[in-house]
């Protein structure tokens, strides 16, 4: 049996989703949004995002990290920013010695739904199915991250670092 | 008198700088670079960063933090990357209580030779004369971040959050 946590960063919010895996079965544990104030400065909300992170991880004690992968995204400034978030994550992940798997947002939907292009509707409707939910989980950003979560369980063991 | 450090944050390396301003009176107290391992998950680099910047705040007790602000870079990876260490930059300054200044390449490039297009020689020749260093500070990281800690001088106190 694995835990998995999956994180959809943001620097205004941080999708979580934790799932358990055993074998075939597969089952949510527990999933929401880390949300920082506005019109506060990015290291005070860094400062934060670092503080639930770690809670997360030490109430669920998950075996490993999924983490989206942004290889592009509409504008720079935006990549930048959910860089900063990233980089909270993986430093967080790592202080607590815990391998990281990555994945583009193409690679979790072909995971979750079959297809790489899906729709968020799809892909939520594929979480909810795939972890037995009576409804679509949100907000959005838990949804996500639920997904990414449940691409995480699908990489081997022996193959993460 | 005030202590500022500068820095010029970077995955593979992030520049540092620190100097001491007194009124008109402007002197060089360290610069180098900080340097991770490549081949080594983000993660782990994230973490040695963060333990080396945590170390030159308790060894030169800055006043602030100037850091640069990357709005565009070449390619929007680079950018996510970038994003990435300067969340760590942020989080370690934050945590340290010390206020951040941060300015846009062109911006310092302005604010160290009155020019904003100036090239990067233009700005280590500057930055040699401004601190009286007998020749160019090396290497450029380091460079960049001591003309990034000159333009942070130039904030007035009363201005920091």
């Amino acid at each position: 049996m694995k835990t998995i946590l999956g994180i959809d960063p943001g620097i205004g919010r941080t999708g979580y989703g934790v799932i358990r895996v055993d074998g075939l079965k597969i089952e949510v544990v527990t999933f929401g949004c880390i949300s920082t104030p506005v019109n506060t400065p990015v290291g005070a909300r860094l400062v934060e995002l670092e503080r639930d992170l770690t809670e997360l991880i030490q109430t669920y004690k998950p075996d490993r990290v999924s983490v989206e992968q942004l290889l592009f995204t509409k504008n720079v400034s935006t990549g930048i920013v959910v860089g900063e978030a990233r980089g909270v994550v993986l430093l967080v992940a790592e202080k607590a010695h815990l391998p990281v798997v990555e994945f583009t947002p193409s690679q979790i939907k072909l995971a979750v739904t079959g297809d790489g292009n899906a729709d968020k509707g799809q892909v939520q409707d594929m979480v909810m199915r795939l972890l037995n939910l009576a409804k679509r989980p949100t907000p959005d950003d838990a949804a996500d991250a639920l997904a990414i979560a449940i691409c995480g369980s699908t990489v081997n063991e022996k193959a993460l670092r």
